[in-house]
Order: structure tokens, then sequence, then C-alpha cells
């Protein structure tokens, strides 16, 4: 047992409604030590993906703990209530769709996965439509008091749990493609793509080389500067820069990229080298 | 005393403002080894019946502790502020607009109520529009502490306390009238009714069974099936449910039933058993 | 070291992304027994100006600890990153870009400012655009955990640290001229300027005295009484009050002054006594 258990919490519930509180009230409840965090609880509605990535970011930089996400269209149906132990030493519970794997891959992947089935360590009634409170939080502060994750329910087998598709770069001769995976409240365009992959593409890139990033649809291109950081071009500039989770990242300096170049999530994007005096 | 005392917080003063985060510091200020939970901070403004909803919905879920509520138009004038001691054990705190009432019942009925006199249980200085800082989070502080509800103030009649008006259902033969009484960030519309309201009215229901709500204005009506949650009918298509309250709920399968219905908080619904063929 | 060491937490970064949640979580890493407190992270993007206003308005009511404030267009840049010990004893954190000042100077003022360069005292890692997660919350944990300021880094000079450019109020004879410096969540403006300056422009105010607030474009003018709270008035109605904070304020009761007046942010109104029979 650790003095001050840590427990995140990852929702699309908002922060106007009552449901993150009752969360976190529930985990008092019953682990009054525990220290709970809100990594967030606006994931947009229904957007498992968003979630998934946003658990992703956070995972490396969370304390050692239980780590409850819900992000869960399909609550009170036969998707299935899960618990998963990683090599780091966490656990990661939620509904078995897909949420929990890219984060428990980052902290060293699954050794032990469960369902949810232990009626002891629930709440009393289990609603149909908020699992988050009765099922899921509980779970997560009963781990904290001691409880051992094989309390919680029989043995899953790993390979089994519930995959989400992840639209990955493609690394061509000179070419790099990429999806928008998530637009963060800058308006900067998060990409499905790490450095590494736009090394593969287009060779070593010294500081301000200029790409050219281009996408079917008005206004369609523009070239942008390979840059450390956003203070390296003027302010309403676009950049192209690494994040500090280490995924390539389009930015525009004390703007909205989003606006500004008119683009989303899911829209892809390919990346070159821009042509001299383009 | 309890080793870590809990307090919940919830207000109108949303999150972009500092004055949530000024009523926790206050309140760790005073006791540095409470639980501060908040339930929301983005009730609509000046609401006082959302406020009062969402505080009856989390009330069961929360430690036994000190909650503090504050929507309150009325701040600084003759309106009074108030702690109320509930017979789970609670101390509900905030001011004398009914906003305190349906949560303090639902935990019990109110056994002691007060008037927050004590200058000693304030802030040094209070201001006319900042009571949630000068004067109900630091009372909810001292109550962790130790202080006896009596030391903040003199008694006061349990039945001059202010309610607020409340729309009820209507159970009629074959029919139930009831009122949207808050839509959750999901847009899911929120009736004044439970579900032994409705059975009292059209009879015991299957899953499934077809009900017809109606509504002055256009579009007027709709169909929904009796469900046991979201998943139980296609994408984009109405439900009827008992939400995870135990009250009474529409909603569209990961879609915005307010917006895609045209309803809003207010708005009165007959239901009926929807004729064969409809 | 205190038994709880109080940390505060005010950004720009929104609390739809993960990095307020990771920023906490990183403390809670090193100082599991900190309490953690947002004062806001909706703060508008880049306006320093904003924050650094909001951190005034908290700093008086904060137990004394450390406080980490991010609004930092300038990241990665040589805009210096530091802590500054202030009289009260707090530790102020965060980007010198003038954000920390205006509370400093409310705690009594700067004894020892630091540049933060301990590579002891960060994350491992630091990256070019999240300093919030990388410097400025290990470095309060760090105090938090009784480290010394002085081994954050070395000592600079507190006359060469960044000054914000602050709208002041201009006092006439019957006349005093101020800037909106800020609009809350209610829509209330908050005005560069105290009642001290009112009083100075316009003499001993009753309650009640109606004044004359005029701005250059339509409408241009109002008249709203001098008001100890918003209930003083009818619903809709306009009033000109001290705030919670000692900064004169214009609102409406029950209403948004900002949409209804058409006042924004850096408006500049002028306020005089109103003449009978206006």
């Amino acid at each position: 047992m650790v003095d001050r258990p840590f427990i995140s919490l990852l929702t699309d519930f908002g922060s106007r409604d009552p449901s993150a509180g009752i969360m976190r009230a529930v985990i008092l409840g019953i682990a009054p030590g525990a220290n709970v965090v809100d990594i967030s609880h606006e994931v947009a509605k229904y957007r498992v993906r968003d979630g998934a990535l946003l658990l992703w970011c956070a995972a490396p930089y969370l304390p050692v703990g239980s780590h409850v996400a819900v992000v869960d269209p399909g609550v009170g149906t036969e998707r299935r209530p899960i618990a998963v132990r990683v090599h780091r030493g966490d656990v990661l519970i939620g509904p078995d769709n897909g949420l929990l794997l890219p984060a428990a891959e980052r902290l060293g992947g699954i050794i032990d996965a469960r369902l949810l089935t232990s009626t002891a360590h629930r709440l009393p009634i289990v609603s149909s439509s908020f699992h988050g409170r009765d099922i899921f939080a509980p779970a997560a502060a009963h781990l904290a008091t001691g409880v051992p994750l094989a309390a919680l329910g029989p043995e899953l087998p790993i390979d089994g749990l519930t995959r989400l598709p992840w639209p990955g770069p493609a690394v061509g001769p000179g070419e790099l493609a990429a999806t928008i995976l998530y637009v963060d409240t800058f308006g900067n365009l998060k990409l499905g793509a790490e450095t590494s992959h736009l090394r593969a593409a287009l060779g070593e890139l010294g500081w301000g080389t200029r790409l050219r990033l281009s996408w079917p649809g008005p206004p369609g291109a523009v070239v942008a500067p390979w840059c450390e950081t956003f203070g390296r071009v003027a302010t309403g500039m676009p950049l192209v820069y690494e994040d500090s989770y280490g995924r390539l990242c389009v930015a525009v300096n004390q703007g909205d990229a989003a606006r500004l170049l008119g683009l989303a999530e899911d829209d892809r994007l390919t990346i070159r080298v821009a042509a001299a005096g383009s």
C-alpha cells in the first residue's frame, strides 16, 4: 500500500454535469487517502479515439496508479467492463472498446486483463447508463485500498480485447502522408506521425527547412518551416514542430491553425520539402 | 473528527473565472486535510433550480460531509446565508433561496437549520457579492476542523426556509405529463418524473414498448421505445429510459436529443403508448 | 516543511486538453502530499494580462505556497523561466513575461528572483513547447518537498524582470476614465480602477447616486446607480459597484453587461455623476 495512491480520470462527461464530480466523490468515499487527478472530462462526446489519444499522451507523466477512462457509447450493452494491468504496474479501467489500449502499450503492454464482475467492488445498484460511477470508479478505489486486481473478476484473454482502427503514417520517397488525429484547444493540428517518420521520408531536416503541406480541397496547401517552437516564426505564421509528446504537429504562432487553414480531425496531409522559391 | 473530512462545491461561477479555485484555496487554508470535490461550477447562471437538481443527483453519492452550493442572484441582499444539518449527518451550506432543499430532503430531511452570523467563522472582510468565498467556504472548512454547527449562528425555524417551485408530473389514465427539468451535456432530456409515475399512468411496460411523446409546437411528436440503455436503438434514434438517478429521460443514441427534437428546459411533454402502426 | 504544502495552478491550457491534468500528475508524482488547486485553466489564449489579473485577484486568498502560472506565447524562445519569492513567503513560478508581477506586488513584493536552470529539478527531457509540465510544475513540487529556492538556479536582478503595460485610471475633476480589464463569465465589466479613484474624481458617493458612463461608439452611454450589490436594482438593470476584489465594476442584475452594453475588454469608459433628469 502506498501512502497516497494515485487515481486519474478521463471521460467525455463534460464539466457542467455532475458526473465527473460524482466519480471523484465515490472514489474518495472508498479510498479517502487517494490523490485523484482529472486528465480531462471534455473529450468530444463518443469519440473513443480522442480519449485513447489523450490517455496515451498523459500516461508516461502519471504516477503509477489506477487510471479510469470512460468514453463509452456502448454502456449497458454487451461491451465488457475491464481492468488491465500493464508492465509498469498501473491498472487501466474502462470499457472494452479500444479506449485503454494505446496507453496500455505505452506503459509496457498488458500483462493481466480482468472482466469487472465482482459485485463486492461495485456500487450496490448498477445503472444501465453510468458505469463510470457504478463500476469503474469503485474498482479504481478498491485497488487503491489494496484489493488485488484478481479480486475484481475473472481473467480475459489479452488478444481478445477490442482494438481501435488507427490511421497510421505513410512514408514514401520524399513524401510523408499523415492524418490529423486531434485538434487541441489552441487549434494546433496533432498528426498521426512522429518525427522519425518525417525523417524517414524527407531525410535529416535543419531548423527552418521549408515544408509544403497539401491536402484535398481549398486552400489545399501551405508552406511552413520546420521549427523548434512557436516563437521562431512571426505572429500569425504557420510552422511544423515536434510537439511535447514526440508527434508531428502543425500550428500557427499565437493563432488557431485549424481555423486559419480550414482543417479538421481526420483530414489527411501530404508533407514534402518545399521547392525553392515556392 | 474524521481523518480526511469531505467537502463538495457546486456553483454557477464557471471555470474560467478564479472564483471556484479561490473557494477551494480558502477551504484548504483553514482545513488543509480536507478532501474537496467540485460537483460542478458550470450550473447555468442564476438557475437556482438547475443547481438544486444537480445537488439532488449528487447527494447520495457524496461521502458524509459539508456541501457548499452557490447559485445566488440575491447575494448581498436580505436573502439569508444558511447551513442545514440533514438526517444522514451532512451539512448543506448556501443561500436560503431553495437551492439546498431537494438534496436535503434526499439525505433524510433537515434536523437543524442555522443562520450564518458568526464573524469568527467568516473571512475578516465580507464583500457584498462573493459570499461563496467570504461566508460559505469558510463555514464548511470550520465544520471540517471540528467546529460544531451551533457555533456558526442561531437556529432558524425549518419550516420558514425558502422553497423552490418544482414542476411535478401529472399522472392520468394512459397518459403522463412531465416537464423537462434539465438538458445534460449530451443533450439528454431529464424529466421531472420517475419510472414509478410512468408505470402508474401506462401500466407495466416491457422493454421495447413504443411510446408517443407529444408537445405543443413543431415537430410536436416523436415515437421512441422504452429501453434499458442507449445502445438498444440504432445510432441517431430516440429512446426513453430510466436515467442513472431513477428519473425518466429522453435521449438519442449517440446524438443530441434536445437539438434533434427542438426541445428545451421547461417544455412539457405528454407520454402515451404509441398506437399500433404509428 | 508543512504537512500539506499548497500549490496553485493558473494557465491558458483549457480543460479539454490533458495539459493541466498532466501538470497536476507531475506535481503529485514528486510531492504526493501536496494540496494542488486549480485557479483557472481557461485564461483566454495568449492573454498574459488576463492571467496576471486573475492571479492578482486570487493571491491574497491562497495559502502561502507555490503558485505556478503559465500563459506563455514565448515558450521555448529566449524568454526566461523564473521563480520569485515574495515577502509573504510564497514562490511564484512561470515565464518572465510580466505574468507574475502584479500578484507578486500584492503579496508584498519580490525579495528573491531565480532563473530555473537546475536540471535536477526539471523532468529528464524538456520539450520546447510545454514548460508547464517540464520545468514549472516540477519546480513547484520540489519546493513543496523542502528543496530551497536557491537550488533551482542562479539569482536574477529583480529590476530586470519583464513588466506588462497596464492601463491605469485617469482621475480628473468630476470625471474618472478607466479601461475594461476583464469581462468575467457573468458578463460583468471589471475596470482598471478602484473605488478610491472614483471617490477622488467624484467625491463621496451615497448609495444610489446615478452615474453616467460614456464611451466612443454606439450606444455610447448609459446611466447606472452606484450600488452595494446586484439585487439593489431591478432584474435587467445596470449598476456600478465595488467588486469583491476592491475594483470598480459595471454589471447588469442577472444579465450580461458586456453583451447588453456592447462593451469588451480594452474599451475605455468615462464616468461622471449623471445630470438631474438625465
